[in-house]
């Protein structure tokens, strides 16, 4: 799998031989069995986590009920987890799959910034890119109907739907598990 | 004003002579009356803005009506304008006071990234913490009652409630504005 990074990361930059041998030699690649907790509220973590196949849940619990909040798949970064060294998480990360994904933490990345500035560029510019992703996608649910979330769900990650129990789709979607079902309904008329 | 930003940069990296040249002699803080808008829908723009004094309210047209997504003040960033180079607005940023801002364009932060990697480092690092927030924000947007996103907001933006009419609040809340008039009388007794 450490042939996947450098296969994504030569998309962006011109991966040298020592940055190549730098990434073969960390480990820092790890596979996680299905129901794996990354993370879990009160615990302390810095670590950050690229998957490179798989399929993690981000859930809180309120009230005693489980409230997903996000869902990562390949190609994605939970830097979600960058907390202060002293802040206990407050969510849960739940690998909803066989997951295999790069993790790293503060010490190692700035290591590796270090010895590539590349890297750090490139880490900018993606951190960028998400954060006006992430921008654009809390405006759109802002706006938009619980139907028109739903549909926008389908065109945006319609793998999904077949990666994930719909009642915790409903709860990503901010939506009542039986207003999903009466949507889906009338979509498929 | 070039003085806020050195200000503002020093509390982060030391701040060399070269910088503190190149930022005074930049002319990258611009003055902006109320109302201006800084983006509008179909336009094209690249530029980036930190705000150092005033307001901007991020909106969006939709079925004839605006809809408030966003409120940008001292001391936040404004990435989101961080669009391709051919790919319209789809929004609108408008100045809600006389506003005061630096504002940059990619090849002007390029320039300066390459002559102060340290520029470039510190930008990664805040694009990771917006983020971070950001995906909290929008976690506990999702989680939140009507009533419950009015108190966050109280806490967390208390400035705004003066500074921008009342019916923006309730759509930057997701909150029908005869809704939020509800939640403020029963908050007040």
């Amino acid at each position: 799998m450490e042939n996947e990074i450098i296969k994504y990361l030569s998309r962006y930059i011109p991966v040298t031989k020592e940055l190549e041998e730098a990434i073969s030699k960390s480990g820092f690649i790890q596979c996680f069995d299905k129901g794996t907790l990354l993370v879990e509220e009160g615990k302390f973590t810095q670590k950050c986590f690229f998957i490179l196949k798989g399929c993690v849940r981000n859930y809180y619990i309120k009230d005693g009920e489980e409230k997903t909040t996000e869902f990562y798949t390949e190609e994605q970064a939970i830097i979600a987890s960058a907390n202060g060294k002293n802040i206990p998480s407050t969510y849960y990360l739940e690998c909803m799959e066989p997951t295999i994904a790069a993790v790293s933490d503060p010490e190692f990345e700035e290591d590796m910034y270090r010895k590539f500035p590349e890297l750090e560029s490139l880490s900018r510019v993606m951190a960028e890119k998400i954060l006006t992703k992430q921008i654009e996608t809390f405006a759109e649910f802002k706006m938009a109907s619980p139907e028109e979330r739903y549909l926008n769900f389908l065109t945006t990650r319609p793998d999904l739907i077949q990666r994930v129990p719909q009642h915790q789709i409903a709860s990503y979607l901010g939506i009542k598990p039986e207003s999903l079902s009466r949507i889906r309904k009338r979509i498929m008329k």
